[in-house]
């Protein structure tokens, strides 16, 4: 736990009394609780399940509509050769080691970690220093008796030895079983010996179709449905780039030990963008000079693990820098990341973010995948740390060349050059008479692959294929082909180019949804002054899972017809409302509703009803419990307009009159 | 093929060009297109997918708040024992014979109507009778040169008694494999012989973690996570029935033969409510009288069938009937079930649905699932024929009920009795002190089980404690249990009841989105009087995919100020639109826009540079190309209000001016 999370009231943040809220309002739970709750998988409630429709709606607004991006579904169960080609099934792994005798699964880098995060608390215990009675991972607060701190003291060369490891861990995969050996660990809960670790592919098999022939996966990313849509989008903007699709969907990754709750699951909301663009124009953006002025937290690579060269010492500080500063110097590597930075940024103030908890931090170069050519993420700070919400890389021309390459479809964009070009070069073109019998539905594969080599294996098959009268070539699907002099020609031809062909790049904004949620509630969380029992959820009107409680003084008929027309009027507005006419005081209703983060209160009380009061109610804003009074129009206009995000609680205080609970009223 | 299938102009339904402007237009293809493309398994495109996310809103607005329902958000992935419960391990099934050499699979109903149909076509035309060229399955176009009817005259007696087991089919399942060879019938496509009809299962099967000692499904439908949420739902409505869950979210089947595009697919979105109620009190709906008077076209069971007693001749054309009539008659068996009915009409208009290609099917005795009280179908007309879109079942306790068995968690409603009872009944006790240490953990489903018993069981318990000192007892996950006399005590007791405990019944309406989504697409197609080519998607402009089309009359600088002025104000009322600069005449560029079902166009011409007109726009309505003019403010008004659906394009030209536009404009 990261010991100096704050409220956003400045308050010690007490996860018990956060996750009792949570589980009090039924903002989520472990799913299938009557058969024991299974790790990994969440259900929503309806707070969160509400909370999560708005923000789906921002990110339409904000991205999809606004960016002018087009919008997919794709689908999620997915076929092999797809994961085969973008190299998830060889890549996409973790590595585990089971139990020798239980056969339970654990994550190898957990259990080193947890290994030897536990030996070197005891041997700080053991030399007296003071040490957090906390486990690093709260959700094993039950374990934690099996898993405890033993007080051994460890010679400090050992110490060093564990920092080191445990520092540089990500690196050392090839080792981690020999590391496993050499110091003794074992299964923390069990005592018992682990396997070597094993790779495992996390993603959940399947099987399309009853042949056994269709093996699927789940996906564990929306991303390669948007590459394989390619042509489409391409005929959808006549061909126009840059351009974006957009797809918010359901991803799932088969994970060895879910942790942390929302943070780590089997199944998740995503929403990612793939932005297409040419890499030969230095990835400009069209709208970056209207935002390159935003600054932004920007912590970079070399500050991260300091640069003697550049006379940087390592810090976890990032810098507040302008994105056009942050562009011009290199530090953020072209105009498209950097506006999409400022999107991303501008989307997390929007959905009530607190942005003082929120860091952009750059990929360290072990980090990224080897084809990205930058990568910065989007953390947020919890009770569980700095945790990654949005990542966003730029992606090089990967992911099209790799489906190209397997399909022989192109994936590419055509357009005229603005000057022809002569070329003399190498022509590999098979004989269409001849080879349309021979390879049938194929011949286009097989011409694909021919136009797909390189101009020096063109020349070299030229001449093999003048020496020993064929050649042999691979196809995607087919394997090696053999060609006979009579079916191909390959020689140097003269030609005019008046079309440029090429794969753009693509820029991708991948937004982990249950991670954003999960922060939005820790950064919504705080108590009232001097009593954390009287907690609330300060939810942005415009992402609140309900808008208006109503609330009449007390129960009395007379009110029934006022309440009547007050649930019209919102019913009308599309407002969200809930009217609580349960016998306790008002305070103590708005109390238990502020657990929801409802904003705004409105009360019925018997000056609605007669005298120059007649048909005003009282509007109460909920973080800081003033009140205005005024008639049923200007209370549910200027609700309406908060909802929508274009009025404040303060301009609402300007407009209309400021009203003084009496005292049965107080909270 | 629905001969008789008409579009909205009363237009010959062409589904070829149909699936020409879908393909052009980017609605939806098949997925993973460069891999060849799965068959079951569909993207959405941009407009499509913007329908989507509008119609999701809609019915969030119009179930969700409006009904003060609690939505919830429920896991896809589902562990084995769940499933075992629900009845979808043993019943999700469907049969499937192989092909005896190529191991293709075919759906054995499927088979044996292919195969019967083809003859008795063959039959007609042996006979000189008319047959439609088109396959019964315009899908298999290209495989129809196989199926080919083979002009074979059969005997009269063997036509019937085809025609008979073509009627019957759903219901003589144990007999099909002896069908299948009694009629020599083989795989239509290969000419091979089949095998036996085996039972499969069709949920998609996946392993949680990597123990394999989790078996988990995908779910097949949404219901399952919401009766688990049960207990949830008790707490965050206080436990005051009616109250209801909803859910919208994703199901997959494992169909064996997809067919028919968006109708049968294996992944799909849904949105299920589940309404929790007392069956005590018959049913009633607080709402219902506010919608008695709703007319709704009803296909009873006895129509459908035919009833001599009640001298009823079978016919397919629904009665229109009020709700209120229909209830009081119990042609509909209770008001919530009638209310939903009702609700779900509105929703299908409001979407715009065309009401005319709508009825409510009744289930036949042999269609309802044994537990169910009463079914009515929401169909849907398109050029398939009638098509199941929504089903609106009484699913009476059964749901709630298989899961308190299986885990022993109580799923029930507790409130108080208005008078306290004195009974006299069995109450079977465990020895807390004994029990305890014996059972550990289990102690609490060991007892749950014997509260669960009936009292017959008590007595018949309570007799062989006595006289066998021991009992054998049936515990969820642990078996049989055996009790001996001093862990369990069986007796008669008198006791007071001051609350009653039951499971509620539960009313469910179930969307199939897509479903309904494809005929949104059929209703909304037609084309302008006399050119087939110029077809249009009048989608309601509330579900419409992009709500303005923006054509500056020609390319001209002069233009720029205005255009960029009119994107400020349709951005900042979030309406989506798109400006088409293109070098063709206004007229073209709205055709081919009409064909994404764009209902606004604003035309910015000279008239809007200068003069009186300055600053004035003409508005166009996408279906009877009426247009007015006006300001700015005055047009983007017009064009939020009738998206928010609260003006019609008559109200627009009721408010503002006409225009005939001139010579060039004209379409």
């Amino acid at each position: 736990m990261a010991d100096d999370y704050k409220t956003r009231a400045g308050q010690t943040f007490n996860r018990d009394a956060f996750e009792s809220l949570i589980k009090r309002k039924q903002f989520y739970w472990q799913s299938f609780e009557p058969y024991g709750g299974t790790k990994g998988l969440f259900d929503y409630g309806p707070p969160l399940a509400a909370i999560e429709a708005e923000f789906t709606n921002i990110w339409r607004d904000h991205f999809v509509r606004s960016e002018k991006m087009m919008e997919l579904k794709c689908s999620m169960l997915t076929p092999y050769p797809v994961f085969k080609a973008s190299g998830h099934v060889e890549r996409f792994n973790d590595f585990m080691c089971k139990d020798s005798k239980t056969g339970d699964i654990l994550r190898a880098d957990h259990l080193i970690k947890d290994v030897l995060e536990a030996r070197l608390k005891g041997d700080k215990e053991a030399r007296g220093e003071k040490v957090s009675d906390e486990p690093e991972d709260p959700k094993k607060k039950k374990k934690a008796s099996k898993v405890k701190n033993v007080a051994v003291k460890l010679d400090d060369g050992v110490v060093q030895q564990y920092n080191d490891i445990l520092a540089t861990l990500d690196d050392t995969v090839a080792q981690w079983g020999q590391m496993i050996k050499d110091h003794k660990m074992v299964n923390p809960v069990t005592g018992n010996e682990v396997t070597d670790p094993v790779e495992v592919n996390l993603m959940f098999p399947t099987q399309l179709g009853m042949s056994g022939k269709e093996q699927a996966y789940l996906r564990p990313e929306t991303a390669q449905g948007q590459f394989l849509s390619f042509p489409k989008l391409v005929e959808y903007s006549d061909g126009q780039l840059p351009f974006a699709s957009a797809s918010i969907g359901y991803s799932f990754r088969n994970e060895l030990s879910p942790r942390n709750g929302l943070l780590r699951v089997r199944e998740f909301l995503m929403a990612e963008v793939e932005h297409f663009v040419d890499a030969e124009g230095g990835k400009k953006h069209p709208k970056f000079a209207s935002i390159k002025d935003v600054e932004l937290p920007l912590l970079d690579r070399d500050t991260q693990s300091g640069n003697e060269a550049k006379g940087i010492s390592p810090s976890t500080t990032p810098q507040t820098m302008t994105i056009g500063k942050a562009v011009e110097t290199k530090l953020v590597d072209n105009e498209t990341l950097g506006y999409f930075l400022v999107r991303i940024y501008r989307f997390m103030e929007r959905i009530g973010v607190d942005t003082k908890k929120l860091r952009f931090r750059q990929h360290m170069a072990n980090e990224m995948a080897h084809y990205a050519s930058d990568c910065w993420d989007c953390e947020l700070k919890g009770s569980y740390g700095w945790v990654e919400c949005v990542g966003c890389a730029d992606r090089s021309a990967y992911d099209l060349s790799v489906h190209e390459k397997a399909t022989g479809v192109p994936l590419r964009i055509r357009e005229p050059l603005k000057e022809p070009q002569h070329l003399e070069e190498y022509v590999a073109q098979l004989d269409k008479k001849k080879s349309g019998p021979k390879f049938k539905k194929d011949a286009g594969t097989v011409q694909a692959a021919l136009d797909a080599l390189t101009q020096d294996i063109k020349e070299k098959l030229s001449i093999s294929l003048q020496e020993q009268g064929k050649v042999e070539v691979e196809v995607p699907n087919l394997g090696k082909v053999e060609l006979e002099k009579d079916l191909v020609k390959i020689e140097k031809e003269k030609r005019t180019v008046t079309m440029r062909e090429f794969v753009p790049n693509v820029i991708e904004p991948s937004f982990g949804i249950g991670r954003i949620l999960y922060h939005l509630l820790e950064h919504a969380y705080w108590f009232r002054e001097g009593d954390e029992a009287r907690s609330v959820m300060s939810f942005k009107p415009t992402v609140a899972p309900m808008k208006v409680l109503v609330v009449p003084l007390q129960k009395d008929q007379k009110f029934a017809a006022l309440i009547q027309q007050l649930e019209d009027r919102l019913d009308d507005e599309g407002l969200s409302y809930k009217v609580d006419q349960s016998g306790v005081s008002i305070g103590k209703r708005y109390s238990r509703n502020d657990e929801l983060g409802i904003p705004f209160g409105i009360t019925i009380d018997y000056e609605s009803l007669e005298g120059k009061t007649a048909g005003t109610f009282t509007l109460r804003d909920r973080d800081s419990t003033k009140q205005v009074r005024a008639s049923l129009d200007d209370i549910v206009e200027a609700i309406a307009k908060v909802v929508k995000g274009r009025w404040s609680w303060t301009d609402v205080q300007q407009r209309l009159p400021a009203y003084e609970g009496k005292e049965e009223e107080k909270e």
